[in-house]
């Protein structure tokens, strides 16, 4: 059985997320990068193809257009079986529809697109095609992530009350403004409607969804743009009324300098809490009113299948970010592979409500911090 | 130089701050306990004070008033100079107004009062005497929280820009019946307006307030009521609009299952952040964007002036909870004692405002979530 | 019941043990200073009396002769109980041979003695005399070294097959001529055969002896003097071998710089293993082949009751060096006042184990890191 | 520029490393897999290969010289580059001299050899040959340990007095019959003169030495085997001597029931003092005596531009052992395409001290626990 193949769109100079995808793409051993466009520029695209991911330059294409329009014609163990959208939010729609008319797969990094309505034409789109669509909200492909969700499925914690989710950086304290990076996630055209919130609290929204599986009923939001003469928010705090009866807080920042990428969860039931934070993220503390504290850990005993089924190595070997990634691709690739039974990856569902959350926390906040629902 | 003489009001049988009013007042040798009434009840009140506190029978009063009545009788080297309260909230005005007209010196358990008219009126009396009242919101004594307040002050953070303030517990997180501590915690008559808002949420507006000396503009908070049958509040989160732009986030529970008295501040300004946990109480972890975390420890070297005075002891022999308490009664015995260069301790200015935010995050929670003004 | 009586020899101007012997003492109202002598030199004994310690200049005696003959003459219920000794470690058998023949029970700070011919020597007197001896090993009285303790006793670890201990300080990592604490420490005549391993190795191995319950058997010492000039071993290594075959390295040091007062315990059995540290000393690790690793924490759930017992207030309030001090002395007062059912301070017997520890080890490390008998 | 291409030998059904080392090789994007023995029986080889790597069955080789001998016929843009030794360490030099003498590079797991002699001979024919050799103390990969390094080299810590190494597992805490890992490292045979102080006490000299680069002098060694009936020892402590003074422990143990694989290395020196452990990997604590305790992060301001070189992704998103040994195979494959600045990873030289200390420790316990000279 031959590895599947896959192209890359993104990731090119001065590019972050790229290459992390394709690491995560290619770690567990069943895809490899065959193709991709790098740059909006075509010249550099191919520069890139070939000098960073030692591609021949004939499959470094100038353009997406170009690059589905020549895998195609490929005969079938030579064509990408899937792409990964790697680049700047406004480009995930027009590429990710490209993609799907073209007959490929989609791996997309997250936020899912630049509007809520362009996130429900996607999955609209994405319905009426038979290929599967993936969102690379990354974190919930940490094991003892994993683990948090299997145990508030299972009924360990009896009936959620509370969520804090924080998810704290510091690198956008200061105006970057020769930072590649800093500039499209600021800049309204390319990021959406949100800046700090689309980059990063999307992702804690996400973790919320994934871990508590409750419905967002209504929410109250109070974002700050700090930083002067930035158009988006780059901090925020959101109250959280959640289905059941459950309270929630999420609070994102960009400008909470020093922190690194300090996601942290805790989820409180009648029955046990948890708390898991990235900093730590082979660990899952497990606290109950009768017994003493319990720390879960990537790999080692008395874990559910799910986390172990996300977990490489023996426990005491962290396993970090890129593995957490890389369990999103294996999920997604074994689902190609026809073995779908237990994957976990985010789809358009997430993408979709994603969105609405963005949409929704910047309506609460535009007016003045009121309660909306979070379906209008 | 004789010691400083007190009297304690509570801190009976079943009870647990008055032993620790007690030990925090002895511990640096300053002041000694007297005399004290221990229960509503005479004859209860004897015993105690005999059998826990081993006074002589004459001086385990049986009311607050045959106490304040005997004692102005005493000669100068015998009576006590200052009447500790440790009481449920609903008596610390009647007794503290008692005390004052005596002409005793007030050491009270916070919030200050039952309401804040209660705190208002005793303000003006306390202006009117010339005596001095303490609030014993002890996890102000802590050396590093008192160093995070230095860092503040000295501009070390630049600006602040965001302040995280979480205090969650998880003994009220079902009905516990026949507990005495949670009996009149959750009784408005006994507690006020306010369940753990009153008892934990005004510890962390009060951390905030001493770390970042920033005054509340608005706020909107969400209270809940989780366990059913219960009058008053048990778990809630807060937005806060501060003084200069900052925002903040407050979230007390005491709900939160398997929480001990998890008390975490996050300070995050221009130039520097601060962390802070009581569960690592002797570390202040300082970031900043160009440097290594930098973590200030009790007793070591490169802390401020005012961590070193709050500190007794060697570094890494930690000092927990009653040192940080007893570095309240330093401050108060030493500002007794004509030397108040330094006195750190929370003053009624801290209870009228403590109240304040105790009735304001109610009224915002009973319209529904609203924004309102902090000062009406 | 009156509270019981005490006099202090040292804690004098520039002493740091001799207050915390005092707060310790006084911690739990079960005792009180009453007398002491504060200084070799009369006049700064009766200054630091009635200056540090609040006390009338009469019972601040010049000298502990003096002390102990004006103390007999007093009434039952003026004269003092016992006495701490916290003098240098050469005074420590002269004063306890003093005290006990004037009819005082005696604290005694550690080492018990200069040598270990003078423990042996002590031994035989507190044998022949009716009064009580307590050695304080002050790291015994934190409540999770209690569970330990417990934990092994009662099966939970199997069989004891490996243990590490370490205590590392860093605070004579230079030459510090002018420190009164490091002059005595330093110096033979005063601190006695060993520098580093007399002064906070003794404590290592009583921790060890107190966790397992296991004697040494032989030993293999690495003493080196790293700070020129200075007579004494100021760090050490030392191989174990252990009564039923398990093996132990302790490790000490007084130059290992930037270390606080870092003391770490290890032990291994074969059903579980064990993990405290004094900067976390609340918590106690407890991880086993088959489960999840557990935090056994001060005050919380499921712990044993000689934890329980250890523990003054609710979990997540930290107690520290001075609580755990302080549980030493409320066993020694309970046990003089007739109550000893669960006594757990250390005596003459870890003294006397003590010294022939510290003998040992230097004898190893003269003969060129030699394995010898523990016992001769 | 094509990527390299490399052959695995062992990682077959059953394994563990072997992927680790696939993994690690492929992730940076610069090698990849194109060929193997997967297991000394021929068909299991051919089946592994194509399942458990995907590759062309022609290149599943039965054996070592039928891959040896096949690969050499190849093309140069479609023949290996390296070999990657994979296999128990019984199996290392003849493999090892087998690729050496058919031209290719060699990547090897450690130790070097099952012998000292067999790593001494290995030296020899790798100076005698124009290919690179490299062993995989996969530890001196993570960005933090080389931060440890850059920092002792910079001077930053003055002179080393004091190193503290301890690597605890405790998977072999019982006989673990059917584990086809624990078989062989238990077996003389195939493991060599040690058990644990082979497999992991080898990688804790292996840190010191590549950390604080001092030689060491003499030993004293005390390996028990606790498991009834194993062969080798399972754990173990050292007493080093090392050049310039300094002392130091290395404790291993692989029946330290509970732990995981915890390596932790302190070093002490006149300046200032590290700590790092593998379980916070991305961390490492710098103690000195006139400032707050620093933690020097992987991808945050203010390390070396070697941990820099070694980190992939920005600050708080946790790299791991993967990537910690993928950089071992970066500065490999750097070295092999000519650019070898700054390759750090760890040669025949490593081996042979490696394997001289397994010899020097299993002699000295031997002798009852003597000190031994390092080189005879």
């Amino acid at each position: 059985m031959a590895k599947l193949k896959f192209g890359l769109v993104g990731g090119g100079y001065g590019a972050f997320i790229g290459q992390v995808h394709r690491m995560a793409a290619e770690l567990d051993g069943l895809a490899e990068l065959v193709c991709g466009v790098f740059s909006s520029e075509p010249e550099r695209s191919q520069q890139a193809g070939t000098e960073l991911y030692h591609l021949p330059s004939a499959r470094a294409y100038p353009t997406t257009s170009a690059m589905f329009a020549a895998e195609q014609q490929l005969l079938d163990h030579e064509r990408m079986d899937f792409v990964i959208i790697a680049t700047p939010n406004h480009m995930h729609y027009p590429i990710a529809c490209e993609a799907l008319r073209s007959g490929f797969h989609v791996m997309c990094d997250k936020p899912a697109t630049h509007s809520l309505a362009e996130a429900l034409a996607l999955q609209e789109q994405i319905q009426q095609s038979d290929r599967i669509f993936g969102l690379t909200h990354n974190y919930t492909g940490y094991a003892m992530v994993r683990e948090a969700r299997e145990l508030v499925r299972s009924g360990a914690l009896g009936v959620v009350r509370r969520v804090n989710c924080e998810y704290l950086q510091g690198w956008l304290a200061q105006a970057e403004d020769d930072n590649k990076q800093a500039q499209w996630r600021t800049d309204p055209q390319r990021a959406g409607a949100a800046g700090c919130f689309g980059d990063i609290g999307s992702h804690a929204e996400n973790l919320v969804s994934f871990v508590t599986d409750l419905e967002i009923e209504q929410l109250c939001a109070d974002l700050t743009t700090f930083v002067d003469g930035r158009a988006l928010d780059d901090d925020g705090n959101v109250l959280l009324r959640l289905q059941g009866g459950a309270k929630g807080v999420i609070s994102a920042s960009q400008i909470a300098l020093g922190k690194e990428n300090d996601l942290r969860l805790q989820v409180f039931g009648t029955k046990a809490s948890l708390e898991w934070q990235q900093a730590d993220a082979n660990s899952l503390t497990v606290r109950s009113a009768d017994k003493p504290l319990a720390v879960h850990r990537s790999g080692w005993a008395g874990t559910t299948s799910q986390a172990i089924a996300a977990t490489r190595i023996p426990a005491g070997h962290p396993e970090g970010y890129i593995e957490a990634f890389a369990q999103l691709y294996r999920d997604f690739c074994l689902t190609l592979l026809g073995n779908d039974s237990a994957a976990l990856f985010p789809t358009i569902a997430d993408g979709v409500r994603g969105m609405r959350f963005i949409e929704r926390v910047v309506a609460s906040s535009k007016a003045g911090g009121q309660w909306l629902s979070f379906v209008e």
